[in-house]
């Protein structure tokens, strides 16, 4: 394993992302991620949904913390009889699926296959704490199988050299990305937008891509229009939080408004990800806001005087429209036909 | 005066924005406004041009500041034969117009106003440095009085209520509309983008929001599509470095994202300020490109990890199609005719 494989490991593999040890579960702590590398140590499955509220993690993080956390609750539970679990594993269920209501639906989707992983587990006798902890471990497993095969698809899209616009995080599929562009021969520039107010796009895209050897530039969230009238942006691409099946895309604050200025530009936005049978339209998607004091600061120090207001919905919606195609793990489908995706036989599982 | 005035004076009154006292140019700081007041004071015109590309002072600021600078520069010289005179003179208008690259036209122009007064003072044994204090104090309070009637005009232009939408500092205009916009009985919500890398909008255009008492919020740069979306914006305004005759706005980094999605929903943009004559088109203007390394942190704290570039264009362009009306003192004027601004004996000197 080379420097790169080695880094893009310790960004990407779920052991750090979110790993239950057998006492607590163990969560990357992005939010002070490059410049600290701290992990939170949550001891109860109610410090994971805690620790999902509190954006320790992001961007499929929350999906390996809350298998994890289904796994520690019934480490929690171990040894009580059956009756006893059943309750607790309820009620992590429902905790740690509420912990970011952007996205309860998926979250509710693993806890949910934990939750039949653990009746299996009663049915034959097998451990609990074991079988959850396998269940955690495959769903990750599943999730990276199917990234990179999307990573492919979307490869082949890219120039060949410049440029490659990435919004908020990607995780998983930005390191898959470039090793297959790579692979094939391509190294095109990337440039991140820093994604305030949390800076994703600076400290986490741009490290990954760094680690992966590409010629990266973190540009400010209000400068991307003036690259591409400049000529120097290809292709726009994220991942989503979730894909509605009518093709509305959910995603970090900023995707929409960088979805209009690609379309103005003739610039194809990709978005990867599998359709969300959770939400078969726009309407079932709650945007969820967050403090507004988060964005009257910039990395802990005040911009704005006192008795100024903010304003911080968390995430947006692109509209079908403005989605040039969605990149799964069956390959590139028009924002407009998902339906086809499934009848194709795809995964009804989470992806990113 | 009450509070809401003697704020606004605190900012906006060209006595805090640059003044020569005498014996130095004391510049507002507007890099640490609002969290600090402190006062960047130039012994030297020298050191006037370094506080300009240095951005102690921005928006209309450089343009007060140049005009101060040339009364420090024959200060610098009193007492001394014409003939140095004039060389320390024009040295001045030299060194302090190129300061800034985007705007060194209006520099030009504010510097050579000076030189014009210098003539007049030598040829009528008037003193030299009083004749060009006379000049920038004169040469502000014209702008102040073409800014006023603009203002007037632009908040003619504001919905009743909800809500604006800025960029960037605008300085004047921003007290100025507001305050006419409140005698029209009009208190729209203002909604200022925090404007990366420098906040100017959190830091500056929000408190003197706040100052002349509207309802006044900061929203990151990535999250004006989503307000739109939402129908929260009604209007999106802001001033410029410069306005082309053929109708091209340069404007601050973010401006002609801005004016891309506000066209995309359907919400005029109005841009104030006068036309340039030194700017015929858009190929007389040369945008600037800043130190990378300041977009890889916020408010002097890192964000991305070493091995990361950066890529800071300070300003945009925003083509006349986007553009609903410029407006100036004498009337709001389609940016495709321009020239009759100055048909109607419009001004040729400087504004916002």
């Amino acid at each position: 394993m080379d420097r790169a494989d080695k880094d893009l490991a310790f960004m990407l593999r779920y052991e750090n992302i979110a790993w239950f040890d057998g006492k607590c579960v163990r969560i990357l702590d992005r939010r002070v991620y490059p410049t600290t590398v701290r992990f939170e140590e949550c001891g109860t499955y109610q410090e994971v949904a805690q620790a999902i509220t509190d954006m320790v993690t992001q961007s499929a993080g929350p999906f390996s913390a809350a298998a994890m956390g289904m796994a520690l609750a019934a480490h929690q539970c171990k040894g009580q009889p059956e009756a006893q679990q059943r309750a607790v594993l309820e009620d992590a269920a429902k905790v740690i699926s509420s912990a970011r209501p952007t996205t309860k639906k998926r979250l509710e989707q693993v806890v949910n296959t934990c939750l039949k992983a653990a009746e299996d587990a009663w049915a034959s006798g097998a451990d609990l704490e074991e079988a959850l902890f396998n269940e955690a471990v495959a769903q990750n497993e599943r999730r990276y199988r199917r990234i990179e095969k999307a990573a492919i698809y979307l490869a082949e899209q890219f120039p060949v050299r410049d440029g490659v616009l990435t919004q908020c995080f990607g995780e998983t599929i930005i390191g898959m990305m470039l090793r297959h562009a790579g692979n094939m021969g391509k190294h095109p520039a990337i440039y991140c937008c820093e994604t305030r107010p949390y800076f994703q796009g600076a400290r986490l895209t741009a490290t990954v891509c760094r680690d992966m050897g590409a010629d990266v530039t973190v540009i400010t969230d209000n400068a991307p229009a003036f690259l591409m009238r400049r000529g120097m942006i290809d292709l726009f691409t994220s991942a989503a939080d979730a894909i509605c099946l009518d093709g509305h895309v959910v995603n970090k604050i900023g995707t929409y408004q960088l979805a209009i200025v690609s379309n103005f530009h003739g610039i194809p936005y990709y978005v990867t990800g599998t359709p969300d049978i959770g939400h078969p339209d726009a309407s079932t998607v709650k945007i969820e806001e967050r403090d507004p004091e988060f964005v009257l600061q910039a990395m802990g120090v005040r911009t704005a005087a006192e008795g100024v207001k903010g304003y911080y919905p968390t995430f947006d919606m692109t509209p079908p429209g403005l989605v040039t195609g969605v990149v799964t793990d069956l390959g590139i489908y028009s924002p407009f036909e998902l339906k086809k995706y499934f009848e194709d036989g795809g995964s009804r599982e989470l992806s990113v």
